[in-house]
């Protein structure tokens, strides 16, 4: 089984559905010539117009990229986002919000405005408020300080950047509006230190040069919560993640927001070197390059692309998708599955009769407040018809803080009104906070522990460590002679807890009867460790093959306590056969019906397993 | 098993842990008292300022109300979301957005400003886009268009409303700003018709009383995509809930929009009556009522509530929750897992080689885009090493138009590179676009299906539908004497396909030894249909229990096809205990051996489903 998801690079990119759509939509937007270059310096009036690319970046690290791929260009605007994440994480977000606000102000991006109110620039996606997010940048030297940005960049986007060095010129040579909206934000007080290096560190990363490959993997590291999905490793914190989404998504399309929202809804940011990121949280990054301009400054083909990426895929944030919620993998009663011990009729019986006290619930997938909420509500609806509980995280590969207590508050509730709970898991993905609970490794040993429990107080005979030949089940209407004839035959063998009884693949030549203590049955497949299958309780045979005569042993037996085993060898077999046939008859009958009936519960089993 | 998540109110509400949570947050933000009490008209100046409620209602119908749950408040501006919502399923959105823009005016909520480029109010959640979107409600009587708002509204809270007659008189005596924007809306042709009676629907909507629960299950009707989640029944369409959720999260929240965005990150609309519903897409509707407003025109309390339940419950849009993607139930091979078909040992020889060339892939929850992408990925990438693709769709909840195309391109690829692909469904569940394809109802009928092809390409004796004992594998090593012994006490019986061989429950006296032809054994539960659990090939036997006298059948067999069966009945069986009891011995340990063989691999089978 594997529940994380597929990685890697199928030899047969050309293969995949979305590569081929992308290709399509390539082809239909590449006669889309509306727009202008942008013009107010002549770097970008000098781009080749024609160029154009899509990419798609997925959260497990899987990119599609159509049409020219490596084409570089400077990133302009989309750094806005990206020098709020640096900003937010010098500084964290309470101290940034004082500086840099968060409200879409209604203004044009090169708006000489501020909100007054509470003196900071309106929000971080217009130049006001990236040149204050600039003058947070920390750093010992101007140098210093531009390396952090760019290392900052280049953990998005999982290579190297370069800068444009004629674009860097034109940028600072020609940007006086943005030297006076800084000098306005140093008389004001928003922002302190020496402006001429925040102005420079403004223009250099703007000048930054990209591909939409790279636009992309920016896109799909925010919807990664801040981990970069190819590289693996962690660019910025998962809170300010979403810090930055919130602006992205009210300020990042210009005056376009609302129509963005309406038509597209995905958090976005777009510059006017042709750039757009766009993220689906949780899933995907989007990258689109295209040179021209609509008349609000953002990419014309690139917002057509999104618009019919959008739609055709339903990304809309708001698209109804369901709940998406899969909770629960199982849910069933322990009268429905067993333990693996395998138990005496009168035992058996109590189980069939008390079984459901017991619930079993297989939870999977990442669990927050939502996937939580419904976990307990079913929890504490089972309150009053079931006594022990048994939660399986095994499969849950992500439990949040809140999902955590959420469950812990109804495992309190449930253990005040005298119920039992079990967390079962693997304890390196177990949540610290759990740590107090009944721990089981696996599901079969807490159904085991609770099926004790509940034999126990049912009064079935758990004490009984020995049994008797003449009380085994087989041996039931047995007539005493031949029982006799059997038990003259079988030399008694005590063993301790751990002790081998029967080594996997070796030779079947011994028939064990299990009179006191108990053993475990375990499975070693390949070079792996052994797995226990089952638990044999005294009163019961195994070593079957011994009498079949059916090729080498398929498991281990080991103690698992001290005990003692009634043997019936090779010799005594041989010697059965020919001065007792009778005898070996009814013993041959005897445990092929026990057999079967083990045979008829394990396919019961495989029903109930494969619902 | 349960995928689908419970419903139903348990015995128990007050252990609920949200619910213990709500009441706790209840209690700190009781002591809230800042905010004024909206005054322009003196109904709402009288309104209790100390009334406080809080409910969550989530999208599978279970409802958390805590404080003044019955106090009823006028819904005022939370309802330019819902007639913005009718407007949309009386006209569709192109023709809405033509009338009505979507872009945050940055103005207050009763500007008298348009959007004069487009000549429409800027978006619905201001006055004047509710007048607007008033104008566009149709009926062919005032009195029927109030009728079908009224009713509208009802679909979303599930109970009757009134109106607040008081605070309609008020509303519309005193309107006379709402009044002018609505005779300069007819002046420049933003809307027709009779400005009165369209205000009058205005004032009306803006004075239905509503609970703070009314608003949780508007919120949740928008999260569950348009279907109320308690009635169950559709209160407006998918499509158009994306539209009124778009809105809401650019303009819902006055002059807080990007602070909202920001630290609740959730799309809401307030009202100044008190109320606000914010709304999880896909989990959970908020509701919340506090009369008390803050300088923006916000419920003070109501604000602060949802800000800390976004915080508490990691609520936010942008929370970072991974992926969320469980698409992936199991996956395995044909050596892996086999069909219930009981085979004889060259075919099961040819299956362990060559049944990793079949792959199936059991998928569960809700497919979009994201799920389906995944999934293709890792069927491209299985091209070079299966030959035939079974997907189980069994457990898919839910699959939308673009996951269905998806898949159903990546199984064109396939099927062009000469794989062969299998759906597994129910056939009610089906999308209609997969009735092409080869169709199973269980993995088991595929996979036989697979196996069946394999062993014909790998040149097993398929053919062989005629087995004579001799050579049947029990047999194999038994000396000619005891054969013939056996088979002289044999009565052949002919069988045609579904004759019934064997009853389950019946007494077990006859041992059946499959010639030719084959049989199914299927298992009766409850009063529920018989479930196929096996099929028997020639060369085999089945009914063991006769010769183990372990109680009655415990499943049905029936004829497959045309055949005949070799059969022991009681009698002969007497009569080898009495006349050849070596022979009987032998033909028990043969049968022994089998059962042990089979028990082998059905522990085995457990072991992989139980992964």
């Amino acid at each position: 089984m594997q529940l994380a998801p597929p990685s890697g690079t199928p030899d047969n990119v050309q293969d995949l559905p979305v590569r081929q759509y992308l290709e399509h939509l390539f082809e239909r937007h590449s006669t889309n010539y509306s727009g202008q270059l942008a013009s107010y310096i002549p770097e970008l009036a000098a781009v080749d117009p024609d160029r154009f690319a899509i990419a798609f970046a997925t959260t497990d690290g899987f990119v599609y990229a159509v049409g020219d791929v490596d084409a570089e260009f400077t990133i302009q605007s989309v750094s806005k986002a990206v020098i709020y994440a640096l900003a937010l994480e010098d500084h964290g977000p309470e101290e940034v919000l004082r500086k840099i606000g968060v409200e879409p102000s209604g203004d044009a991006f090169n708006s000489i405005t501020f909100d007054d109110k509470n003196n900071r620039p309106f929000n971080p996606m217009v130049n006001a408020g990236a040149i204050a997010a600039s003058a947070l940048i920390r750093g010992t030297s101007h140098e210093e300080r531009f390396e952090r940005i760019i290392e900052f960049f280049q953990r998005f986007t999982g290579r190297k950047l370069a800068l444009d060095d004629g674009v860097y010129r034109s940028e600072s040579l020609t940007g006086n509006r943005n030297r006076a909206i800084a000098y306005l934000e140093l008389n004001s007080g928003m922002i302190g230190g020496n402006v001429e290096e925040h102005l420079d560190l403004y223009f250099r990363q703007c000048s930054l040069l990209v591909t939409a490959r790279d636009l992309a993997l920016i896109g799909a590291t925010l919807a990664n919560g801040g981990v970069n999905p190819v590289t693996r490793k962690r660019a910025m914190s998962a809170a300010n993640v979403r810090a930055v989404l919130s602006v992205m998504n009210t300020c990042g399309m210009y005056d376009y927001a609302g129509g963005w929202q309406f038509n597209i809804g995905l958090p976005a940011k777009s510059g006017v070197g042709g750039g757009i990121t766009a993220v689906l949280p949780g899933q995907l990054g989007i990258g689109t390059f295209s040179p021209r301009l609509d008349a609000v400054g953002n990419s014309a083909r690139g917002v057509a692309v999104c618009e019919d990426i959008s739609r055709r895929f339903n990304l809309h944030l708001f698209e109804d998708r369901g709940s998406g919620l899969v909770p629960f993998r199982r849910m069933y009663r322990g009268d429905e599955v067993r333990s693996k011990r395998v138990r005496r009729q009168d035992q058996v019986k109590k189980l069939d009769r008390y079984g459901h006290l017991i619930s079993i619930y297989e939870l999977q997938g990442e669990f927050g407040f939502v996937e939580a909420e419904r976990v307990t509500r079913r929890l504490i609806d089972d309150k009053a018809t079931a006594y022990s509980f048994i939660v399986d995280l095994t499969r849950v590969l992500r439990m949040d803080a809140v999902a955590t207590d959420l469950l812990n508050t109804a495992r309190q509730t449930l253990q005040k009104a005298g119920k039992s709970f079990a967390i079962v898991s693997h304890s390196a993905t177990l949540p610290e906070t759990f740590g107090q609970d009944l721990h089981f490794p696996s599901i079969d040993r807490a159904l085991e522990f609770y099926e004790e429990r509940l034999l126990e107080q049912a009064g079935a005979e758990l004490a009984v460590q020995k049994v008797p030949l003449e009380e085994f089940d087989i041996f039931q209407g047995l007539e005493s002679r031949l029982l006799l004839e059997l038990s003259r035959r079988m030399k008694p063998r005590r063993f301790s807890p751990g002790e081998t009884l029967i080594v996997q693949n070796s030779r079947a030549d011994e028939l064990f009867f299990l009179t006191e203590g108990r053993v475990d049955v375990a499975v070693r497949t390949g070079n792996g460790p052994s797995h226990r299958v089952s638990t044999v309780e005294p009163g019961t045979i195994f070593g079957e093959l011994a009498i079949f005569g059916a090729g080498p042993r398929t498991a281990d037996v080991l103690g698992a306590s001290d005990g003692t085993v009634m043997v019936l060898d090779r010799d005594a077999l041989d010697d059965l056969d020919r001065h007792a046939p009778d005898v070996k008859a009814a013993l041959v009958l005897a445990v092929g019906a026990s057999l079967a009936e083990r045979l008829r519960r394990a396919n019961a089993e495989i029903r109930a397993l494969s619902r």
